[in-house]
């Protein structure tokens, strides 16, 4: 068992000079290249059709400038081609610990079979993670997150084993018991989406329990871009009285791909656990400047179930490789993940992703938890616009549409006033803003969902894009 | 990693002379009893109360006159009394590994904190008894128990970890994809609640899906008494194409406290597990013989945390001791669980359980899966009636009221007289029967709620006993 006072899960790994990271890195990476191509059809193939050989790859440069990148579509389609784990599964299917799967509500879901050896990886990797976010033996963690098919949770449950910690593992659902029985216990520690411990939030509210005051100290927040947004974060830390942790999670490399730690300057990039490229969005094959925005590409380096080489998630972010106070050498996403691209919004000429909206949102005193960006065609033109809750202190004139019919409709109108100008200093258009009563729209208990797409072209009523 | 032709997990341990099993279950209890007595104020307190102390004890016959059992408002208010884990959790706080609950639906849940030592012991149990009933390292285990704070689940994962079968950790709900899922990976286990497989039988049928050439070939079934009735157990067995398991889920012991292996012969008792007593159902300090009913009585062999001495679940059963054609020489409930006596409804002079019904029905064709046992107060006197779906097979008049407007109403008419001459059969008494339309009746997707009390005293209109 650790100790709770070192600072450190690893001194001499967290603390590594860069270059001799690099180099190890490197090694790996080599290995991994000669193991993906010899054992799986999926590599072989891959690499042929793009005339490269591991015997090519010299340096980290030709690493980036060679290696094609394997994208969602690519797995999915290998799935189809060879059912169940695709033709890159690199171990026997006798040696698959754990099949997990993506969280997608429509088609099949993409499989993920890890081994044995590769899970015990997982573990060792977030507990360093975690350790550096201040996770120890004596927390009691409350896994707010399903444990079922997504397997961001699962991480969380064997990164708290590893550390020596208790878990509480209670899923989603059940607010009013989660909080009473997070009281009962004094869970320390809560693991959610941003969405959820936000819900959770108004929950306590209702209950007249000072959420503040409460057992937690820490929580791990993910699955969706909340936690990295500041003004969600700062809502959660004030409302719990916690600090709020941000952690990236890309199922088909981990549960947890990178993670804050304690100074909460930005998510590490733990470069030995995945090597992590940032590379230009039309151009995966050329890397940008350190500092600047790109797209991130991702390596397992010991992965021998389903390895992925340069995945491609489609998120934009950026990296940056200044010392953080913490004293970890790794490199930071001192913004987090910013979007998926694939969830970019394009209206009237300004592209902007939810999560935007979701920070102006967050920023405005006196909104509520619950919103929605509504698409809309009007003639040949997208339109968009929010539907919120305003917040339950807020009187309104009861039917809460903001219409001011009432001295408190007056203040909803200014509020709806105030949200548009952030909103408009944010996203650089107008986005009209109606208000409607709290709880009038749905709880989001997972991965939140909150555009809602009624152009007709892509699905029409409700779809998602 | 253990070979899948061996029939035992561990042979010596599994076929050993019950006599000298005896001696070394003697051996541990006095080193529980000393234990508790010495580490935790409850059983001090309860043992100086009753007047015993752990050197009163010479024998197996000692242990069953003198110590009196524990009890569930025991550990309530023990809970009560020393928030949040009672004052017999043995361990210090910080060396719990997980905190799991009872999933009762009304109330606080009790609270059951388990120590790392004893979660390897849990699984290290159950691995040598879902191997005896046939679980092997090629096989993946669909977990379709909720993976919350019900430790049932948690039994099937750690056991089938420990053996080296894969896992698809699924939960509760998601029905049709839950058998899209199974086909697609080709599970070879399911586990769930009886009432589950049922339903997910029905689903599998709505799909078009032929369940009983599907990838299953066992199945673990408990949470509640039905696996154990022949009838619901046919069910399944022929819907699905596999061997069903019964197992025992008594929470304050374990996952699973007991369990069938292949032969199906009732659930074997793992005395060197859990030493396990029938008692008198009035007088839990006297034992009752081989063979005949009684109340069963649990007690923990090796668990620090929490340790349980003499526990009462209420739970009618009976035990044999004549051998099983497995060769493993541990006594077996022939009846499986036969009914809680919480659970006990008393009809007009009869006495039985809703286990009693559910069998009849079960074994009555042309009945479907959903089925409700409805008390009502007549006068002064408790009535019970049946509402049961017909299978869709049946036409029906399509309001599936049985009243014979049609057809398909005559034969409705003729399925609830067969049904309702079954249940005089069994029960001794008339339960009018009722029949609605498949689909008519809430789903039971873990454990099944099919009383429903009306009467007024006991809190009226869907109340539960």
């Amino acid at each position: 068992m650790s100790s709770g006072h070192r600072p450190y899960w690893d001194e001499p790994r967290e603390t590594m000079a860069p270059a001799e990271r690099a180099l190890r890195i490197f090694a790996r990476l080599k290995a991994q290249l000669d193991y993906v191509y010899h054992r799986t059809p999926f590599y072989k193939a891959l690499y042929d059709r793009h005339g490269v050989h591991p015997d090519d790859i010299r340096n980290l440069e030709d690493f980036t400038a060679k290696i094609p990148v394997v994208t969602k579509s690519m797995l999915r389609e290998a799935q189809e081609r060879q059912p169940p784990f695709g033709d890159y599964l690199g171990i026997e299917r006798d040696q698959v610990m754990r099949v997990q799967g993506t969280s997608g509500t429509t088609g099949a879901p993409t499989l993920f079979a890890i081994g044995r050896e590769d899970w015990a990886h997982i573990a060792e990797a977030q507990a360093m993670q975690s350790w550096a976010a201040g996770l120890r033996p004596h927390d009691i963690v409350q896994i707010a997150f399903p444990l079922g098919l997504f397997v961001g949770g699962w991480g969380h449950l064997a990164a708290a084993e590893r550390i020596g910690a208790s878990v509480l593992p209670l899923g989603t659902g059940g607010s009013e018991r989660q909080i009473e029985i997070m009281r009962r216990v004094g869970s320390s520690v809560l693991c959610a989406t941003p969405s959820y411990a936000l819900h959770l939030l108004d929950v306590a509210t209702e209950m007249g329990v000072d959420a503040a005051a409460g057992p937690l100290r820490l929580g791990f927040f993910g699955g969706e871009p909340g936690a990295g947004i500041a003004s969600v974060k700062r809502r959660i830390e004030d409302g719990w009285g916690l600090k709020a942790i941000d952690f990236g999670n890309v199922a088909e490399l981990h549960p947890c791909s990178n993670m804050e730690c304690e100074e909460r300057t930005g998510m590490h990039v733990y470069q030995d656990v995945d090597y992590t490229e940032i590379v230009r969005l039309d151009q995966a094959n050329e890397a940008v400047p350190m500092g600047e925005r790109g797209a991130v590409v991702y390596t397992h380096l010991w992965r021998k179930s389903q390895p992925m080489m340069r995945y491609f998630p489609g998120d934009e972010t950026r990296m940056i490789d200044e010392p953080c106070p913490c004293g970890r050498t790794y490199p930071r996403l001192p913004d987090g993940i910013i979007g998926r691209l694939d969830d970019l919004l394009i209206v009237r000429g300004a592209k902007f992703y939810p999560s935007t909206v979701e920070a102006a949102l967050r920023d405005t005193p006196g909104i509520g938890t619950e919103f929605r960006i509504v698409l809309e065609r009007v003639g040949a033109l997208d339109e968009a616009r929010i539907e919120a809750e305003h917040a339950p202190t807020l009187g309104g004139d009861g039917d809460g549409d903001g219409d001011g019919d009432g001295d408190g409709g007056e203040r909803l109108a200014g509020l709806a006033r105030t949200a548009e100008a952030r909103l408009r200093a944010a996203v650089g258009i107008r986005l009209p803003v109606s208000l409607v009563a709290p709880g009038k729209l749905e709880v989001m208990e997972f991965k939140a969902r909150r555009v809602i797409d009624r152009r007709p072209a892509l699905g029409g009523e409700g779809a998602e894009p």
